[in-house]
Order: C-alpha cells, then sequence, then structure tokens
C-alpha cells in the first residue's frame, strides 16, 4: 500500500509526511483501502509559495477565464459522477439516491456555475462611482484562500468543491484545500477534476492545491501566514475556535461555520391547528439525513398546555417508527452519545431512542429528549449543547415569556424558526418572542423547517457567533458568500485607462449594476 | 477640584473611580483644571445593562427617529460650536482655524446629517428580495457599540460625534463612548449635547453614554462583553490589538484602524516633468496639521537618478522653512522622538530636523529621513516604523525593479500613492508595481497627497492588516461604515406583515434601492 500523493503546484507529488491515515466505510466500519499523507509543514511552505503566486496571476485576470474556469471543473464533475458517488457513498455511507447522485451533486456544479456566472459578470465587485470627486471603489481578490470543509457535505461545502471554494475561486484567489478527514479520496476525485480543469483553460498552476491532513499545530501556522489572504472553515466548534484564534492573532479573515442548534418555537394555536402537520414536517427535517446537516432542528421550544404531550407524543411515535440512519462516521457517533449523555447527565429525559445502535455500522437511535423551561434556565450553555445527528431537544416552557427568556439566553445560531396560527390568531405571542429570536440567528423562519438552504443572493448561512465567526456574511448566496474573500479597493484619482474594467466609465457589459453617485445603474458614467 | 460625572443611562452620575486625571494643554504643558475619573468596571457593567435595553428599543425604531436624533444632535453641536472649539484647542492645540471651527466641525455634522440620512432612507439596509423562493435579506442592528476614539480627531472622529459613532447610531445601535484622554473635556461637550438631543427626540435613556478611562484589563472585558454588539476602536496598534484580542476570543467584531505610514511613490519621469508642484504638494502634506492625520505620507519610495537628490533637496528646504506645529500631546511627542531615534539606531540618515521642539510646547522639528533601498530590504519591518507626527522617511531606490521588492514588503496601509508622468512616458514602470501596490493598502491615488478623506460613498478608509483589523470594512463613506454595526438578517417564509418594511413588497419610500430578483430597482415587487 502507498501513500496518495498530495496536489501542489500543480503536480501530483510525494508528500513530505511522517504519517498517514485512512478513510473508513461507516456502515461496516472498515477502513477503506487508500492511504493518505499527514503532511509535514514543508508541503504548507511550498503550496504556500505557489499559490501567492497563483495569486498574482489570478487577482488582475478577467472574470470571463475564472468563469471558464469553473465551468470546466463544473463539467468535468458531471464527468466523474459515477466515481465521486461511489466514493463518497463508501467514505460517507450517505445515500446515492436520494442524496449524492441527484441532490448534492447537482447542486454542487451549480454552485460553480453560479461562481462562474458572478465572476464573469462581476457583479460581485458591487462596483460604486463618485463622479464629482473621480472616487471610486469595488472589491477585488484577497489572496490565497485555505477552505477546510466540513464531514457533512462531502461535495456542496467539500474543500476542493463546495461553496466555499467557488466563492474563494470566482473573487480570483487560489485554493489550498485542507481534506476532511473523513472522506479524504472523494477530495481527491475533485482535486482530480479542477487540475485537468485548470489545465484546459490555461489556469495557474496553483489555482487549485490539496493537502489530505497536517498536524494542528501546522494547520493553525496555515492560517496565520502572511501569505494567505483568509481561511473558510465548517467543522467542528472546538477544532475551529483553535484556527480562529491563530488566524485573528496574525490579522488574516478567516470564515467560520461553527455549529448550531437551530430553535424552532412551535406556538399552542398552531398545534391547535395543525398539529399534525408540523410533527411530520419536523420529524422529517430532523431523521433526514440522519440528522446531520448545519441546519438541523436540534431544540424545540414549546409552551405548556393541554395539546403539548400530544405533540411530543406524536413525534416520538415517528421517531421510533422511522429508520435508522447510518451516521457519517465513528467520530460521528462517538460525539453523538458523549453529548446527549452530557444531556441527560444534566436532568433532561429521554423521551424516546438514546439506545447504540440500530442501524447499519455507525448508528444511534432516533432520539428524542426533553426538558423544563425552568430546567434550561437553570443551566442554559450545558443544554444548547449540540447533539451532532439524529437527535433533537424539547423545552417545554410554562408561557410565552418563558419562551422569551429562553430565547435571550440563546447563543447565535444559524437559523431560527416560529411555526404560529395561519390566521395570526398569536400575534401578541409572535411579536412577544420574534424579535428577540431575530437578534439571535442569521435566518428566521415562519413555519418552515430550516433544513434546505436555497442557493440565492438573499440567502444568508451565517449568524452571530458561535454559529459563526462574523454576523455580517454568509456561505451561501451571490454575491455575499464571494466578498468574503474580498478585499475593497478604492482609487483616487487614478486615471482612466488604470482602472479595473468594472469602475471606468463605459459599463463593461453594459449589465453590470454599479451604484453610481447613489443611483444603481446599468448605464455608462456621463 | 471635584471629578466630573460619568454619563451613564441617561444621567450624568458620578463615577465609581479609584483615580482620576486631567487633559494637559500642550502648548503650555499645563495641566487643564478639569479632572476625570478612571471608571471601575461597575460604572461599565451598569452602562452595558442600559445599552442591552436601549438596543432593544432602537433596533425596531423607524429610521426617521433615528434621522430626527442625529439631526438634533448636529444641531446642538453647532449651537455649542464655541464652547467646542474652545476646549479642543485647548485640549489637542489644533488651530481654532483653518481647521477645528471651519474644517472639523462641519464634516462633524456633515457625517451626522449623512448618516441621518442614510437612518431614514434604510439605503444601509441593502436589502435583497428573492421573490421566487420568498427570501428576502437586509443588515439589521448589531447592538450595542463601544467606540474608543483617536487623538488626532477631537470632532469627526470622537468618540461621541464622529463617524463610527455617527454609523453605530445610524444601524440602530446605542453607543459606549470612552473618551480619549488627551480631550475628556471635547468629549463631555459632545456627549452634553448628544443627551440633549436624544431627550428631545424621545430616544432611550441610554443611546448615548460616556466612560472617561478605565483600567486595561477592564477595557478588554468590555470589549468581550457578550451584551456588546461591536467595537470600533482608531488609536495606537498596541492598546488595539489588546482590544482585538480580547473581542476575537469572545466573537464580538471589532473594528480598528491601526496605524499606517501611506506610501507614496513618486516615479523618476514625474520628477522631472513637475518635480516642484510634488515637493509642495509633498511638503504641505506631511506637515499639515504637524502630520497628525491617519494618512499622512510617512513613506516616500524614489528610483536612484540624476534628480532625485534635487528632489530630497527641496522637500528638505521646506521643511527647514516651515514653522514647527504644536504635537497633540507630550506622549505624542515622546512617541515621535523615541521612533525617530528607533529609525537613526536602524541607520536611516537625517536629512534635516529631528531636533526636539521648535514650536510651542510639545513639538519636534520637521523631520526627514532618508535610506537606500537594500538597507530598507534588510530590515523592512523596523523601516516601517510609525513615526507619527511631522516626520517622513525618503527611500531611494536601485530602480523600479527594486521598488517592486520594497513594496513586497510592506505591510497593510490605509493608502498608496503612483506619482507618474502625466502623459503616461513611464506607463511601463507604473505597471510594474501599481498592482503590487493594489494589493497592500485600502485606497490606491494618482497623482495626489493621501490626506484628505472625501465622505462619499465610494471611499475607503480602511486597508488590509495591520493598517486595520479587515480588509473589506470602511470607517468613511455610507453605506460601508454603516454595515460594519450590523447584522445579516435574511427572512425566510415570514409573512408580509411581520417582515421589515424595507423588505415588503411596497418600496416604503418609493425611492429606496432594493436588489429584486438580480436588478436593482426602486419599484414595488410586483
Amino acid at each position: 500500500m502507498s501513500l496518495q500523493p498530495v496536489l501542489i503546484a500543480g503536480e501530483w507529488r510525494a508528500a513530505d509526511a511522517s504519517s498517514s491515515f485512512q478513510s473508513h466505510n461507516p456502515a461496516t466500519r472498515e477502513a477503506l483501502p487508500d492511504e493518505y499523507p499527514v503532511s509535514n509543514w514543508s508541503d504548507c511552505e511550498v503550496a504556500l509559495q505557489a499559490a501567492a503566486e497563483a495569486a498574482a496571476v489570478m487577482r488582475v485576470m478577467p472574470g470571463e477565464r475564472i468563469a471558464a474556469f469553473l465551468e470546466a471543473f463544473a463539467d468535468g464533475i458531471e464527468a466523474r459522477q459515477e466515481a465521486l458517488v461511489e466514493m463518497a457513498h463508501a467514505e460517507t455511507a450517505l445515500p446515492k439516491s436520494p442524496r449524492l447522485a441527484d441532490g448534492e451533486l447537482p447542486r454542487t456544479t451549480g454552485q460553480l456555475r453560479q461562481a462562474a456566472q458572478a465572476a464573469r459578470d462581476e457583479t460581485w465587485r458591487m462596483p460604486i462611482i463618485d463622479s464629482a470627486t473621480n472616487i471610486r471603489s469595488c472589491f477585488g481578490a484577497i489572496g490565497p484562500v485555505a477552505v477546510f470543509g466540513p464531514n457533512n457535505f462531502p461535495f456542496a461545502f467539500g474543500s476542493a468543491s463546495g461553496g466555499d471554494f467557488a466563492a474563494a475561486i470566482a473573487a480570483g484567489n487560489p485554493v489550498i484545500a485542507k481534506a476532511n478527514s473523513s472522506h479524504p479520496g472523494t477530495t481527491r476525485i475533485f482535486a482530480e477534476a479542477a487540475l485537468e480543469a485548470a489545465q484546459a483553460t490555461d489556469m495557474p498552476a496553483a489555482t487549485v492545491q490539496l493537502i489530505y491532513r497536517t498536524s494542528h499545530a501546522d494547520g493553525e501556522r496555515l492560517v496565520a501566514d502572511r501569505r494567505l489572504g483568509a481561511t473558510g472553515y465548517t467543522g467542528s466548534r472546538s477544532a475551529g475556535l483553535k484556527l480562529k484564534a491563530a488566524a485573528d492573532a496574525a490579522g488574516i479573515p478567516i470564515y467560520l461555520e461553527l455549529s448550531s442548534v437551530n430553535p424552532v418555537v412551535v406556538l399552542p394555536q398552531a398545534i391547535e391547528e395543525r398539529g399534525d402537520d408540523i410533527v411530520a414536517d419536523f420529524a422529517g427535517s430532523c431523521l433526514m439525513g440522519t440528522g446531520q446537516f448545519c441546519t438541523n432542528p436540534g431544540l424545540v421550544i414549546l409552551v405548556d398546555n393541554a395539546s403539548t404531550q400530544g405533540f411530543i407524543d406524536g413525534i416520538a411515535e415517528k421517531f421510533s417508527a422511522a429508520p435508522v440512519g447510518t451516521l457519517l462516521s465513528a467520530a460521528v457517533e462517538t460525539s453523538l452519545q458523549q453529548n446527549l449523555q452530557l444531556l441527560v447527565d444534566a436532568g433532561v429525559q429521554v423521551v424516546t431512542g438514546n439506545t447504540p445502535g440500530g442501524g447499519n455500522g455507525c448508528s444511534h437511535g432516533n432520539t428524542l429528549l426533553s426538558i423544563r423551561g425552568e430546567q434550561f434556565l437553570a443551566d442554559p450553555e450545558t443544554m444548547q449543547t449540540e447533539a451532532f445527528g439524529n437527535a433533537s431537544l424539547v423545552v417545554v416552557a410554562s408561557g410565552i415569556e418563558q419562551v422569551a427568556e429562553i430565547i435571550e439566553q440563546l447563543e447565535g445560531n444559524l437559523t431560527g424558526c416560529i411555526y404560529s396560527h395561519s390566521e395570526g390568531a398569536d400575534e401578541a405571542d409572535y411579536d412577544a418572542i420574534a424579535d428577540r429570536l431575530r437578534c439571535k440567528v442569521g435566518r428566521l423562519l415562519n413555519d418552515k423547517m430550516p433544513t434546505g438552504v436555497a442557493v440565492t443572493a438573499a440567502m444568508n448561512h451565517g449568524g452571530p457567533y458561535p454559529a459563526t465567526g462574523h454576523p455580517g456574511f454568509t456561505a451561501v448566496g451571490i454575491p455575499g458568500a464571494v466578498t468574503r474573500f474580498a478585499q475593497l479597493h478604492c482609487y483616487d484619482n487614478v486615471r482612466s485607462a488604470r482602472l479595473p474594467a468594472c469602475l471606468q466609465d463605459a459599463n463593461p457589459s453594459g449589465s453590470l449594476w454599479r451604484q453610481v453617485d447613489g443611483t444603481w445603474s446599468q448605464a455608462d458614467v456621463q
């Protein structure tokens, strides 16, 4: 068995590695055959230098060329669809269909093509022109971007294929991908396709590089290196916060998606009106993908009244009846079990589940927990422990005032939902909590579960700390996702021919939206 | 002599103070009569609680009410113009005219009125509507903002009056102002006017609060408190980085403006064409306000040729002939002298100046230093030491290639300028360096000195670290300055009447620009 090579400076080359690892099939718990290197710092060093050289070329490259690369890459992914689905299924146990082949893969290529369109039409640059002072500004490339992808979306958030990758490239930055250790083989296939696309479209050698794993110390050194422009990270809070500390100390932007319990408040009149439908919605949302979504509804807040117990029983019934899915890895299984135990030790009751196994390989019974509002308020930090997987905690509050108190104690989350009466019979209750919840979440939903993140300009897949590192940015949706990986560039009295095309008097495409003297316009500057 | 009270929760009350300080007139080095408290944590604690309560009211307040407050405050400042100018002149020695009364004060009220307009018309919210999915997003208030103002703009960047203050309020956030210790009396007058305006416009009691000084530890605790939404800081790099570390560790956004030497490259053909004009421009820009501007040109990069020495001699002549101004404080004087000594110890040559005194009170001779390019490259970190004040360092490079190497070694700066031949005779030289400089600065200028920061939407008063904490934000210019103090708020399937006005189908003013289905529009959503 030989070590897989890393992709550095346009070549698959032997890693400078001191150890290695294998991925495992979570459905069988067996190691997969390939062996991947844990790189020493020298691999990072060479990759950083190559990335800096690529960045100097890419930052002044016409958007059309970036777009051509991203589109060729999307085509290359489709050409490798079968291999990608096979490998990702083996590494993650996510279903081939309906998930990998017909859900996540088209989402991934769709994101890449949206990013290509943004690169081509330069919408992400957000040009602003003040003609009276001849001061003009737009966003420009930030420099090489390190991407650390999560375990739960091997395609759509993959470090060499996903949303952060697409956004970083669209802004004219090379990417150093750090594979997620649970699916290195999947990431390798993406990197192969990316390299082929880069060569076919004459991009710099180091447009996309891949390192499988480093020591924690070298990861921290990487995100703090001054040759790096920024980092995108999606993963565990503990690992993310170490990277954040290192990057922050060096003044290098890092965008993190760390954790979220995604509170769902169901008001009593919604339960009375359509409780069964909401039970079905909730159970479907919570158990989909074995609960391993960033926006999985992990916390349900109810008001205690005559219909509450029936609602909880209804969920429990669905949870018991549903098949138990396979978790992404033994590490996810262990973490889920430990966090559920932590909650149980803190006094929450098990309504159903919390039994080991029950599915193929790595698995744990579909678990519903419950606790009373006053117990939640006695230890709100512990009660917000994220049990990533097919589990959720129901909090039964004594009244709407206590719901408001509970919301005040919430950490930042990606999403928050409120279900209320369809005709507004409980509008006063909604008003008592909506604004409080609003401040705690990136996306506020009505009458809808949070799983399902539409790729649209109006999306916010982000939220206040510790859901992410900054409440002003989204990881999904263009231009927001792209401008994370940009600097704000102002040009003061710069001669016309020296300006980037998007800031010259003539609208470069005739259709680019620019803010000219306070008005958004597609016209030339007069 | 009794301690001045602090402004907390709408009342001027005795501080919980363990010590006190006085400001000094830098022109006489004499202490001014008033004594100001160094607050203990309990003052911060009460202020934070009051700010959190004010934030809950302000974040859902119609923009019109915020605007009314800001405009009443601007009026109140004008009513106190004489007292403000007298006090600021006494505390900073900045000239009453042409500076405080007719430059900085109208700029300050102009900024407040621009912020009022932004609050009223809600342009800063940047609404995005996707009608197909009914997903809508806009920016919303972030929560209480702590503002630490600098010493060099007692009005326009003052913690209770300046750009960060105006931006934070415009986004619907209360402000906890931390006075700069060199002009507490000026800040007090602003806070008096702000309180009066808040009362007259029925704003929450804690809309504006004022604490004069705390221990460093309490400052760090303040910016890391979870009740705080964000911090704006302009000041010394050392103090700023301590606050940054504390805020970063808590995940609370902090926007910092830390330091900048603002490199100016003058290409040989520009000198040959119009060297005398550039000498005059440079000397005027560098000595204006005794060099105490954030965008003061502290580093000049020349190419060695026949005209170089004459150009340097020309600057030296202007520096020698110009009167020596008074520095803002004894601390600025000491820091300038220490940093100049550090540069001299590292081998730079004194062309002119670097003699103590020469002006009224705190002062130091107008100083021009020089060094050769290879010496700069041997120790680029030391050579970029910011000598804040009436001093600049000329680097004489061996050729344009060495200029490029020097630029590669630059830290992030607010601005960078290139002077070149007016007919483009040296375009190849420009091209060899412009993109490299572009990545290192927030604002790139042609043929123009960097002092003078127009308040316009296209301005970027920001730049890569360590000029600021993040390369994507500006401290001057709306909407950029305002959105720093905002969260991104997405609404998914939220019922129409529950949406903020700016996201409802009807355009609230008929003139608000919104991005609807990819098109910027002032129309209603169909």
